[in-house]
């Protein structure tokens, strides 16, 4: 790629600074502002376009992407509602820390003043959940502003930059390819809390937190060390962008969701240090129950937070305890749960899961109530990667579970939805379709959005009348997943019981691009 | 209702004032935040809480239901990522000029700082498409701020209001009804402009162009009559939030979608004079086409923006002209199309649909490509109503059904929707079988984002490639509209020819509750 073509326009110069920044991938719903980029994507070989029918799948799928590739994927979104479509997948990805190159088209420059139909203010839409944000003002800096937007994406552990392109920038010619900017080194960690760290990690009633990269499968087998060798505890935070598990691997527990028992497995600790993870707070506030969830009087030592280097900050304390050459604790074995019978419940379910998650797996957990039983019966599993929501935002599933298997075609894709999750995307089965993802979708159809059930309880409400309870059900009508899944292309079978299921799961993962089962409960 | 009740909580209190300012429909997806609101529907009688299972048809519906029912409803969504995925029909909603008054729950005061996984900037994302904006800090204040809340959506010609409600400001008591607010009057038109009005309205080379409340049967049938007197032409934008048509009434065209038709329709003018409608502006910018539709040296006065007193305008344009004893011109005739036959092409459906909309109907637009023939063969159909997406943003159209279906659920509504549209928003499906809304939905299945064909070459791209046209195809796998429907417990059909299309229609008008066709093209 040259930058000396003067009838090269700004869309030109654009995918071809976003290819030589490293990013291959586009997922997309073009509007009539992007048809230039669109039209680019011919003359400039090597960018994958996907398509997807709502932005909140490419959104989500650019997170799932980032999560599994580790480099950003970029998408095209058409003017401020496009955005505004994706901008919960947004939020969630920020939350997550996933690296994405939003892509948005915006009216020509002199065009915006006009006040069309389609016009918004962009950048405030953008702004909330995004890290950067940038308008282009003339096609001759299209390529620079992409460079930065990727550099911007790529600062660790991921950030969401997003670049408005207003039509005329793209299609007037002058466009310059952008060299890549070199991306920035993680900081590192906080050196002077690293003796209190040391002093802190000792015994049963001290604490390793872990988030972040430190839920790789060796950063993890470092931790695993430093509690042989000191005793202490390790736990992760609920939601994880990306958790390596299963059998040989460190296994590590979760911060239980529900405020009760968070504050119960909390409870011993009188010291906690963090790596990659923040300071537990409940998810949400609930009245008289407190929202720091560590003890009272707990000491928090933040060693090194999730941008930072969150493996030189585990090798120092692996150092510090002389525990390089201890054997890891927590080391899960190999465990094939007993075949379950009968109707099916969530222990059920997770015996099921831990018998057929097959090696290399990437789950994607978006159960919700279904799935808080998950981790011991799977922990066990062959090994496989866990990602979980971690902006809280339903929806976010099946987009991921589209981004994790573009990045990884080689791997078995397992997609564990709720049913109230599964219809704020639906249309991500389609693009599931389309690129022949390796994807089973197993959707747990409880049919009433359980969580909040146990949420009035939480927040005081003790008189639910008939009206309320009506707001939190999702059974009239019944949803039929399978002739959802089959609307849009996607083979499907509906169980009800373990033995069902188990032959479904069995048959999603031999079966060539995606599977829908509805487990109904 | 009575404000001296100490145990009432902020949520109650918030009901109870939303009834008083005569809010009494509320579109929901409610989660943990919004629970006291939830349970509070059961303490006070009088509000209709209509569970959707995204967002975006919340917000739509929340449109449809203003413009049919000339008040608000309003929205309950769960913190910023529900406001986020109802913003883009909150984006059509401001530029239709439809009130709706957003509840949007927010985590506890104390609890926002320490940024939850749900935390988000929520002001920051309610902003670009409101009007009015504000948080309550304490369960004394919710009552009051609704008050404001629900008069700032009244202000004509409707406004997008969203008050944000922390959740403890919800379960705390001391909550206090407020009395409603009078509504502010319209201000007055541009009085100063009336006499260059006057002088502008004489002959076929001056326009008076209509939007807004201009729009209804009354204020047409004025403007019929200036034109009969003047020999002015009539016409409207080509999206309007509501237009009253059909046999009996003043037919009024549409300024033209695409540039080259606009421009064409728009030259003879000399003169063009606005009544609740903006000076023509092209709906994006094209390379070498003007953004500007009118001919250039056109003089354009503006007498009356959408928000003043249209009525008050028209009158006193009639009156100037001594023309409020002149029949009215252009009253459309009643008309019966000749029964279409063969494959179902534009003119063919049109047809159809001149033959099928039943009196009193209310038809919801976004039939897209697909529909911009349908006027000249409906304007003889029985007395409609005809709404029109006015932001631009696709997905409107079955929310807005929805919402004009609980407005005036005495009157058929039929929406009609491009297969790529439907997409966006397919969950409105779902609510339509739960409320058994009297819809018929007819999909115009091409399988294409048709008006990005045109658009590729508007923009100036000559030369799209596979890559490109794969980009704008829907066929790849082919949706199944009738799977979908059926997924969301709604009755449906598919039809290829005219004959089968209108039987299907009279089926659907029929037929109690929602029925989809899928018009395969």
């Amino acid at each position: 790629m040259s930058n000396d073509d003067p009838q090269m326009n700004g869309a030109e110069s654009l995918v071809k600074t976003l290819l030589e920044s490293g990013l291959d991938t586009c997922f997309t719903n073009p509007g009539t502002s992007e048809m230039h980029f669109v039209a680019a994507l011919d003359h400039v070989p090597g960018m994958r376009s996907i398509l997807v029918l709502q932005e909140g799948v490419a959104t989500g799928a650019a997170d799932g992407y980032f999560r599994m590739a580790g480099k950003p994927a970029c998408t095209l979104l058409h003017l401020g509602p496009g955005l505004a479509n994706g901008l919960s997948n947004l939020h969630n990805a920020k939350k997550a820390g996933s690296g994405v190159v939003n892509i948005v088209g915006e009216h020509a420059v002199t065009h915006i003043e006009l006040d069309a139909p389609l016009t918004s203010d962009i950048e405030g839409i953008a702004g909330p959940v995004s890290h950067w944000v940038h308008t282009s003002m003339s096609s001759t800096d299209v390529g620079a502003d992409a460079a930065k937007a990727v550099h911007a994406a790529n600062i660790a552990p991921g950030q969401v930059a997003t670049l408005m392109l207003p039509s005329d920038t793209a299609w007037n010619e002058g466009g310059e390819v952008a060299a890549p900017i070199a991306p920035a080194a993680r900081p590192p960690f906080d050196e002077t809390r690293l003796d209190a760290a040391l002093s802190a990690l000792s015994g049963p009633d001290s604490l390793l937190l872990l988030g972040g990269a430190a839920l790789g499968e060796k950063t993890l087998e470092v931790a695993g060390r430093i509690a042989a060798k000191t005793g202490c505890k390790l736990l992760c935070e609920w939601a994880n962008a990306r958790l390596e598990r299963g059998a040989g691997r460190v296994a590590i527990d979760r911060v239980p969701y529900p405020i009760d028992q968070a504050l119960e497995t909390l409870k011993p600790f009188k010291r906690v240090v963090l790596v990659g993870a923040r300071a537990p707070i409940g998810f949400f506030a609930y009245p008289e129950k407190p929202a720091i969830l560590t003890a009272e009087g707990t000491e928090i030592i933040n060693l090194c937070d999730t941008s930072q280097d969150i493996t030189a900050a585990l090798d120092a304390l692996c150092t510090g305890k002389d525990a390089t050459d201890t054997a890891p604790a927590q080391i899960a074995a190999s465990v094939t749960p007993d075949k379950p019978s009968g109707p099916l419940e969530p222990g059920g379910i997770a015996s099921v899961l831990g018998r057929t998650i097959p090696e290399n797996a990437i789950v994607v957990d978006e159960a919700i109530t279904t799935g808080r039983s998950f981790f011991p019966s799977t922990a066990g599993a062959p090994k496989h990667t866990w990602l979980n929501n971690c902006g809280g935002s339903i929806g976010y599933g099946m987009p991921v579970a589209i981004g994790a298997a573009v990045a990884c075609p080689d791997r078995k894709v397992m997609a564990l939805v709720g049913d109230g999750s599964a219809m704020y995307t639906p249309q991500a089965l389609w693009t599931m379709a389309r690129e022949e993802l390796d994807v089973t979708v197993v959707i747990f159809a409880n049919r009433v959005y359980k969580i909040l059930r146990g949420e009035l309880t939480n927040v005081g409400v003790t008189n639910a009348g008939p009206k309320a309870m009506d707001m939190l059900s999702l059974d009239r009508p019944t949803l039929q997943f399978v002739d959802l899944a089959r609307s849009m292309g996607v083979e499907a079978t509906q169980v009800t019981d373990c033995d069902a299921l188990e032959l479904a799961i069995e048959t999603g993962l031999a079966t060539k691009g995606p599977y829908l089962i509805e487990a109904v409960l």
